[in-house]
C-alpha cells in the first residue's frame, strides 16, 4: 500500500538526471509530478514522453504546485530560486555542497539530497538510499521527512555543514573510487585480461570494509611495507605516469599513516 | 559431492593468513592438509588449534607430500623453495607478484594465486575467487586446474607478466579503494555521522562500474568541471592536509582525463 504523500502537486526545476530519476521513482510510488519545468523542453523529451510527465516553460504554471523540487546545477540554484519569493509552498535543493541559505529569500525551505550516484539512463533504486533533508520550518521538516519516506526507508536530517561533508566524504568514496577501478580496468585490458577478473576482489574488498572497517581490511605491499614489490609495481607503471603519481602518493599516505 | 583432488597429501608452508584461509577452505572441501611447515609454531596455534592441522617444524616431513604450496613473504620463497630442489611433488607459491622463476631450481613448479584480499580472522569466500595458476609442465597445470577447481568455480590461466599486472591492478582496485573508504569514513566521523550512510552509495558506485563501466558511472565535482564545489571540498579538507594532497591529485586526473 502506497504511503501517504504529504503534498498534492509536486514540481521539479531542472533537465539533468536527477530530475528524470526522481520523477520516475515518484511515478513508482504512485505519485506523479504535476509537472517539470526547464528552459529548454528538448533536453527533458525523456521526462515528458518516457513518464509521460507535463513539461513547462514559464514559472508561473509551477503556482498551484505545494512542493517545488530545484534540481539545477549549483551555481543556477540561487537564481531560479529568486523567481519563488512569494511562492506559498515548500521550496527544496537537491545539492550536496549548497548551503541552505540559498533559498533564504524564500519563505518555506529546505533541502532533499539523496545520497545517491545517478546517470544517465541508469536506474536508481532508492530504496535504502539516504535521504538528507533540512528545513527552515519543524512543521516542514515533518512533511519533508514523510515525504521522502515513500521514497526511501533512510531518511536522516542533517545540518548543512554535516550535508557538505558527507558530499565531500562521497567524493572519495564513490568518484575516486570509480577512478581507481577505471585505473585498475585499463591496467588489465592492456595486458588482454578481461575487466570481470577484478570483481569478486572488489567486492569483498568494500564488504569487508564495511565489516570490520577499512584500516582492518587493508592489506597489500605498502600495508606491509614490501618496497621490493611496491618498487616492481612503479617499473610497470612507467608507460603510465599520471597513474604512476597516483600510485606514489597512495602508497607514501599508506606508509605514513597505516604502517 | 566433492570434486576429486589430484592430490593426496597437501602440505604448506607458511604462518600468515593465506595458509590458514587455505587450510580452513579445504577443510570444508574435505580435504585435510596433511601439514602446515613453519619455523615458530607459536604463529600458527590457529592452524593448529581450530583446524586440528598437524604442525611440523623441519622440512623432511614434507617428502610424502605430493604438493607443497608455499605461502611464505616474498622475498623469503626462493630460500624455502631451495630446500625442495629433488622434490619430487609439485610445488607451487601464492605470490600475485613473484615470478615462477623463483622456484627454477625445483623439478615440478607451478603458480597458485588467489586474486582475493585475505584479512586475519576474516573467513573468505573462494567460490567466486579467481585462481590464477600457471605450471612449467602441461600435465601439472591440468592438475593444478583440477584443484584450484575444488575451491573455486573461476580457475584461470594466466603468465607471470599478466599476473604481475593483475597484482598491480588489485592493489588500485582494492587497497587504494580501502584508502579512499578510510578517508572518507574520518570525514563521516569527525562530524558526528554514523559511516554506515554511504554504504548505499559505495554499494553501487561498485555495481554500476561493472555494470556499465567506471568511466561512464563516474559522477561527480571534477567530471562536471565545477570548480567551485571542488574550491569549498579544498577548504574543508585545510585541516586534513594528507588527504587534500590525495584530494587535489585525483581532481586533477580526473580533469584532465575525463573532463
Amino acid at each position: 500500500m502506497n504511503k501517504t504523500c504529504s503534498f498534492q502537486n509536486i514540481a521539479l526545476i531542472g533537465s539533468g538526471n536527477m530530475v528524470y530519476s526522481l520523477s520516475k521513482a515518484l511515478i513508482f510510488k504512485g505519485i506523479k509530478p504535476c509537472c517539470v519545468f526547464v528552459r529548454d523542453p528538448e533536453k527533458v523529451a525523456d521526462v515528458e514522453h518516457d513518464l509521460n510527465v507535463n513539461v513547462v516553460t514559464e514559472y508561473e504554471k509551477l503556482s498551484n504546485s505545494d512542493l517545488i523540487i530545484i534540481a539545477v546545477k549549483d551555481d543556477a540554484i540561487a537564481e531560479v530560486a529568486s523567481h519563488f519569493i512569494n511562492y506559498a509552498g515548500l521550496i527544496v535543493h537537491t545539492s550536496g555542497s549548497v548551503s541552505s541559505d540559498s533559498l533564504k529569500n524564500c519563505i518555506r525551505t529546505g533541502v532533499f539530497y539523496p545520497l545517491q550516484t545517478i546517470s544517465k539512463n541508469c536506474t536508481v533504486d532508492f530504496s535504502d538510499t539516504p535521504m538528507l533533508i533540512c528545513s527552515n520550518s519543524v512543521e516542514d521538516l515533518k512533511k519533508l521527512h514523510e515525504f521522502a519516506h515513500i521514497l526511501s526507508d533512510n531518511v536522516v536530517d542533517c545540518s548543512d555543514e554535516q550535508r557538505m561533508y558527507i558530499h565531500l566524504s562521497a567524493v572519495f568514496v564513490s568518484n575516486f573510487v570509480d577512478v581507481m577501478l577505471d585505473i585498475g580496468s585499463e591496467l588489465l585490458k592492456g595486458n588482454d585480461i578481461p575487466v570481470s577478473i577484478i570483481e569478486p576482489l572488489v567486492k569483498e574488498t568494500v564488504e569487508k570494509a564495511f565489516r570490520i572497517g577499512p584500516v582492518q581490511a587493508l592489506t597489500g605491499p605498502a600495508r606491509r611495507g614490501d618496497y621490493k614489490t611496491i618498487s616492481k609495481h612503479e617499473s610497470l607503471l612507467k608507460m603510465y605516469p599520471n597513474e604512476k603519481e597516483i600510485y606514489e602518493l597512495m602508497t607514501k599516505y599508506i606508509l605514513s599513516k597505516y604502517l
